[in-house]
């Protein structure tokens, strides 16, 4: 008997047609003679209504509160989905993520798993009961409710998964899968059958919203494959596994593009150890994720530094970084929130010559400007205006032969 | 330093302005030196709306699921009350009923407490903060919700009280007291400034929906003076203590009534030992309570049995007493739900001569006929046609003196 995790979110379950639905597609994974273990993100739009609820009373309510309220969202959905599952004759459990043994920090709003106690789970399992989980919440040491921030639900399943040792951790959403680029904005976008865990990283990092990186990252670290389907079809999605062939596809797996980009430069720094961190160690405190940071070459040991971060931690982050700038005797601070990262993902191709150089052509050729470069081991990402980014994936899709899998 | 417990009724906090609006009567509480708990009732219709959606999805939802979903209503607004003292500058914390320490059994959906733990309560407040806790649930011994029934939170702020040894315990509602009889039916009817535990005991279980009668009695337990008050008025409302003066006042305290009667009648029953625990005993075993109990004088060792339940359980009640009524040799099963009950309520009332003869006249003289009359320490009460019960309640007040307080 395997057990399998699945996970459905806030729009497969917005409303009691929609929970009796995703309660018909868990009762069939059930009779195929599977064990079932089911997370639940809130319904539909509840998380939003409970924080302009929320905002109503108080418009910068505390974290600790706010966890607390938003966390019912959840608790709601699992009861709703264990009573449809009742009345299909299915025996059925909901846990809170407390219950579930999911323990986690005191970073209210964004906290991290710290470990999994999943013996409720288990114990409920062995009885012969579906398990419903509420998704995106855990406990602390002080038994306070805190939640995992957005998409936080994603990451209670593989991590849920993890601990039970499923055989696979089913990530339900409003998507197919993944895809070779938007297709929205790209007509010939092809959904990809596989993709590697730290390819699906770069995907899911840099905004082709199918899926939390912290998930991804969870089942990289422990294994877990992971598919990601369609609640409302019957398709089969995209799996995220460790066990990719390398060598017989096209290298290039997909265009991923973000428009939630603000850039901040600081202007003429003196060149000397220590400037780095005086500058990101305050923007960690504060808990801002930098991404991309780019020092250009020094001249006369001035030089420029700049980075990303996401455009609503722009001005938390200027206010932060203007005063160091100051104090470390940097000329000025400036920052633009009309940017866009455009990449392209694919294992491999960086040990494959002519992809950052094709890459560059393509944009060239549409006219646009690349205002940064960064490259990883599996990606190259070129930072141009927000306005330029459906032709730039358009014309990135057609030069990497994306439309079909093998080149 | 006094330790005040109040708690807010659904209506209280209906919204985001009236939880506002409660919010400054905490601080009010506060600002006069006393160290505050708050219990809050789920927002409004709360409660019936996620009735009404379990029901969308499973027309008889599972109690356990049930309460869960339901606990989540009191959840809400424990910590948009938290937020709403924030705002006004002032340190305070919620916390579920699991968190505060209410431990319950798993009676779902009408747990009763077995004990209450209240460290997290004690910490928080010798922090400073004031604590809202969430009414009208607890946790059982394996770490579930259980919900304490409808009127739950004023248990819950009873039994907390007593836990802390509170100076008062506060019922805010949207009633200004407890008053001679419903003001809606009898204009003259007048709010009294106190009432003894048993009185009040008569009073709430008799109809008059003040407060839950498990609080009072919980009050009467631990010796907790209680005051019922509205939340949207200042003025004083009454209060509920052991030290009611006995001797110089009206003796009749006011005259209660209750809509919510059916009366099951087992006709011809046998009458030898054992009948009325045979018919009783699979009635309690249902948790359905049972009121009035009445037998007739037997006659030829044949005897009639009357009992009262509410309306919701009786056909319940039927369907389990016909096969034993059956079993025993009884004639016949008769109900009627169009009944009421009124009642007259004073302590010390049975120990004065043409108490009960006054309210028999009043009646009469009215042309009511009484079906049951039952009597306790400190009630008469008299089941009547429930079309007939504003004439009688009007004709009660008058008869007893009630729009005064000294006879």
């Amino acid at each position: 008997m395997a057990l399998i995790v699945q996970k459905y979110g806030g729009s497969s379950v917005a409303d009691a047609d929609k929970i009796k639905n995703v309660a018909r597609r868990i009762v069939a994974t059930k009779e195929k003679g599977n064990e079932v273990v089911v997370v639940v993100s809130a319904m539909g739009d509840t998380t939003d209504d409970l924080i302009q609820l929320a905002r109503q009373i108080n418009p910068k309510p505390q974290e600790r509160e706010l966890d607390v309220l938003l966390s019912t969202g959840e608790v709601v959905s699992s009861t709703l989905m264990a009573m449809a599952l009742h009345e299909m004759g299915y025996e059925a459990v909901s846990l809170s993520g407390a219950q579930a043994g999911i323990r986690t920090d005191t970073t209210y709003s964004k906290a991290r798993i710290l470990h999994i106690e999943p013996k409720r789970v288990v114990k409920e399992l062995e009885k012969g009961n579906i398990v419903i989980v509420a998704g995106f919440q855990g406990m602390t040491d002080d038994m306070d409710i805190a939640t995992l921030g957005r998409g936080g639900s994603d990451t209670t399943a593989v991590a849920l998964a993890a601990a039970l040792k499923a055989q696979m951790c089913q990530i339900y959403t409003d998507v197919e899968g993944v895809f070779t680029a938007d297709p929205r904005l790209v007509p010939e976008a092809r959904k990809l059958k596989e993709i590697g865990y730290e390819e699906m990283l770069e995907m899911a990092t840099l905004g082709a919203k199918v899926m939390h990186s912290r998930a991804v990252e969870l089942g990289q670290v422990y294994k877990m494959p992971i598919m990601v389907a369609s609640s409302f079809s019957d398709k089969p999605g995209t799996i995220i596994h460790g066990g990719i062939s390398m060598e017989v596809r096209n290298k290039a797996r997909g265009i991923a593009h973000d428009l939630n980009v603000a850039k901040i430069t600081v202007v003429g720094v003196p060149d000397r150890p220590g400037i780095a961190s005086a500058i990101f160690e305050p923007l960690a405190k504060a808990n801002i994720s930098v991404d991309t940071i780019v020092q250009n070459a020094s001249i006369d040991n001035i030089t420029d530094l700049t980075f990303t971060v996401a455009r609503g931690d722009s001005d938390k982050a200027m206010s932060l970084v203007q005063p160091i700038a100051k104090s470390i005797g940097a000329k000025q601070c400036v920052s633009d929130s009309t940017l866009a990262k455009v990449s392209v993902v694919g294992t491999g191709m960086l040990n494959t010559p002519g992809y950052a150089a094709n890459m560059f052509r393509a944009l060239s050729e549409q006219g646009i400007n690349i205002q940064l470069i960064t490259t990883s081991e599996i990606r190259i990402t070129c930072i141009i205006a927000e306005g330029k980014v459906k032709d730039a994936i358009q014309a990135l899709h057609k030069a990497f032969d994306l439309e079909q899998d093998l080149i």
